[in-house]
């Protein structure tokens, strides 16, 4: 069954893409209307005004919107036809579901669960799952399901078969909510959602392992913290969102830790719920977040 | 004669705000779209989804603007008279006349000047108007009028005529860059197009006279600067944009000026970018930024 | 039983102020020398260098710190008695007894007992009080006392007495997370240990109820929390951290509030980890933050 | 003849840093006080509380310095022998002579410039050397001599010989101000004086030239400015200040060039700012900030 957003009742998303070309935004606009539906919010943008990529997210309110649903989905595809673009809507008022891998750090996970708990978060939460056991009991004392994965020696073949089939027709996209394992292209492939990364740098500088490390032994006077859709590279998928917090000569690595903690928890909430209001268009390697 | 902005021939904003209703934004595009436009960029706002007010702004590129403006004006007014909504068109291309006000304060003053000089602000500035000289040769230097109207003794109503009969006819906004004369209603009235403050502390802290003396005095750990539609109520106008630096219990009085002068200059340059732009709406005392 | 703090075992943090004079720091850092301590860090600042007041504070490590303890402790009086300095000098293995007094809102009651459990703050919880009883489980699964105090009809005092009852002798200071009652002179006296409270905007501005409410009716463009010792005076206490986040004309009450509450928890976190650490020295109504 | 500072007239700034040895700070702050002076700040670091680097930074009054100056510089040699430390005293009213190397772009010349006519930076300013002839007016209208050096060809050595040659005992550091010429490791030795750059990048990312252009590519969602000690290793050199700036997928890459500006001369003026107060202290490839 699924869990509805009362607030959210009757208000649909849609989002859409393609070649850029004149009319489209009355096209769409004009079709909503014809369906008795008020645009709540509408965001577009044009990655070039000559022949480039459009982009637009609408939110309108359409009473008795399950029962029209269909049909405004088939109009939509009927009067997008000819420009060619892809699209997708969705109701808002029901939640993407959202599995959360992690490892032994709390900060992350704790802070999607505790915004998921105070409802700011319009996701449903059907597993956590994790290599390490530490974090059992605040999961599960947040009423959510907790699987033990573990994920040892140099073949992670086993571990990734066995998440993908946690996470099979179950979830709308996955968090790694400072998961410490590299994942396969394959895993990547055969999990078949948007899969959300947090990397504890701000990003492109200091990629791969212990960026903490890296920041202080380079001396910077800024740490960060990058959110990003995860793909065969590592660290080199499209960028959500990032912050940074300042440092000075005097803070250890450890205080770097502790400090980029902060921004870290901060940024992949705020990239998890923009993923979850489908506010973020994949455009290549790069985002437009509306 | 008019002075263009080459990258912005053929492209017009169209502000609209009036109450909200099903059918608005399918109007304005739709509209567009006939006269042959191309949308470059739409941004929209309810400020309650039943019944709340609407704002729209929308530029689009339509090649031989000038010659179609009228008539694009006479459709914008016969679609939207039905839903009783307050617009207007503009040509991007035509910079808005700004003048400036000021006393001693260079910070605020040479910013705006520099920044139209590097082509960041679609304005032009016919002059700058001052109650003291000390600025005179720098302003001359960026090829601009300068006024001297001193204002000394109580009275202040002879100063405001002069500057108004400066005024009048020959801008469309006007900037006070720690312009420090307190002006009455009745200069706000009499200049008759929008007047933009900038206020050295975030308000509504510190109003009035002082605001670092008594940031210090409170001992405050950030300042701040705004920027604000002037009306008859001293620092009580919409607000267009703030923002804070960081300070602590070393910094005397002296370092918070100097300090907050960066914040002020960044503040102002930022709300008369966006007043150049349209993209700025007064809603009562509130203002819709897009 | 104290818990020590193994990290800061044989680390001394000493805070002196008063009369700003000549040879001072030559005769504390010479005092620390004598007793064969390394100075591990000093702040000083002089809020005038003509006869201002002079703050101090100095952190050193003495191996086998507690025998000497009381020797160093007669050392510093017979030292700096001919300077007339307040001073105090502390172990700073030794954390700090903190109590929280907390009603139905989570966020900063939980980051700070989720920063306790991360070895983030130097203090040890005895309990957390509240006038509620939503967070009881929370509290407890964190293995930290929570007592019911319920705070109902216009008379507070004997929900007060009860409370400074509780505290009494146990605890070092008390922190006010989102405690929803105002306190009385006559409690703030009773409890006899310093008092910290968050408020939900950037003080000076929106004093008392409704700080949200009011900064979306005023327009601002940024919104922000206070952490401050609470004195007699409602909101005008000496303040200890600030900080801000940017909104916009379309974000909410709702929307300012949650988005505030990550200001609040953070703000608050700051200023009792700096008064933990004794990094806080009162000036008046204004703070010392070393 | 030396221009003096009359606010900072009979200050001292005395910089120690070498192995961290117990009894230092006394050893310092005694000497001090034996010359009667009195100590305005006192920072100190180490970065290793067990064997580490130890860096300290006081100013101190003393009446008549001029005068006791070299008295006070003998009495440090021979206490700080027996410790094997560095340090260097500095009359802080006399201010550091400053070069600014700079090409086409105005943006961080004139903040350097404006600031110091409004006496924010304690340097004087012998001269600006450009390989272009766009600035030549502006920097002469500041009262500050002009000189151009042209660098075309492959071949930049005679172009850098005369560089030093300008320079060469007339300057006390080097400051280039967007100055587009890469310096050769000869040039860094032979100027022998220390040399600070702002790269338009948040450092490490986006080392070399086009950081405007490769940040767009990569769609990050902060764009940073970077001031740095210029060392043989191109963009590697100890840095001294960083700040960033939000940006959107809507931003073009001139917007980004556009608005890093305004974070690249706000960063050098900081940079400078601190290196001319002597708050800058070099610690390998890192630098100590006071």
């Amino acid at each position: 069954m699924t869990v509805h957003n009362e607030a959210l009742r009757d208000h649909a998303c849609l989002i859409v893409h393609g070649p850029d070309q004149p009319g489209l935004v009355a096209a769409v606009t004009g079709l909503i209307t014809r369906h008795k539906a008020n645009i709540v919010s509408l965001d577009q943008y044009s990655d070039n005004p000559e022949g480039g990529a459009f982009f637009q997210r609408v939110v309108f309110h359409r009473p008795e919107l399950t029962a029209a649903f269909d049909e405004i989905e088939s109009d939509i595809a009927e009067t997008l036809k000819p420009y060619g673009m892809t699209w997708r809507l969705t109701d808002q008022s029901i939640p993407k579901r959202m599995a959360v891998l992690a490892s032994t750090s709390d900060h992350c996970l704790l802070d999607l669960l505790w915004r998921h708990r105070r409802g700011e978060l319009p996701v449903s939460i059907p597993m956590v799952i994790s290599n390490h056991t530490n974090m059992v009991e605040d999961v599960r004392s947040f009423g959510i399901p907790f699987f033990h994965v573990p994920s040892q020696g140099p073949d992670k073949s086993a571990a990734e078969a066995e998440i993908v089939k946690l996470l099979s027709g179950n979830v709308d996209f996955v968090v790694l909510a400072r998961y410490m394992q590299i994942l396969s292209d394959n895993f990547i492939q055969d999990v078949a959602v948007p899969v959300i990364n947090i990397h504890h740098s701000f990003l492109p500088a200091f990629i791969g392992a212990g960026p903490y490390r890296k920041a202080k032994e380079r001396g910077v006077k800024l740490i960060g913290a990058t959110s990003h859709y995860v793909t065969k590279d590592l660290d080199e998928g499209p960028i959500i969102e990032q912050d940074v917090v300042r440092v000075t000569h005097a803070d250890s690595a450890a205080d770097l830790q502790r400090r980029g903690a902060d921004v870290e928890r901060a940024v992949l909430s705020r990239a998890v719920l923009w993923h979850a209001q489908d506010r973020v268009i994949r455009n290549g390697n790069h985002t437009v977040v509306f």
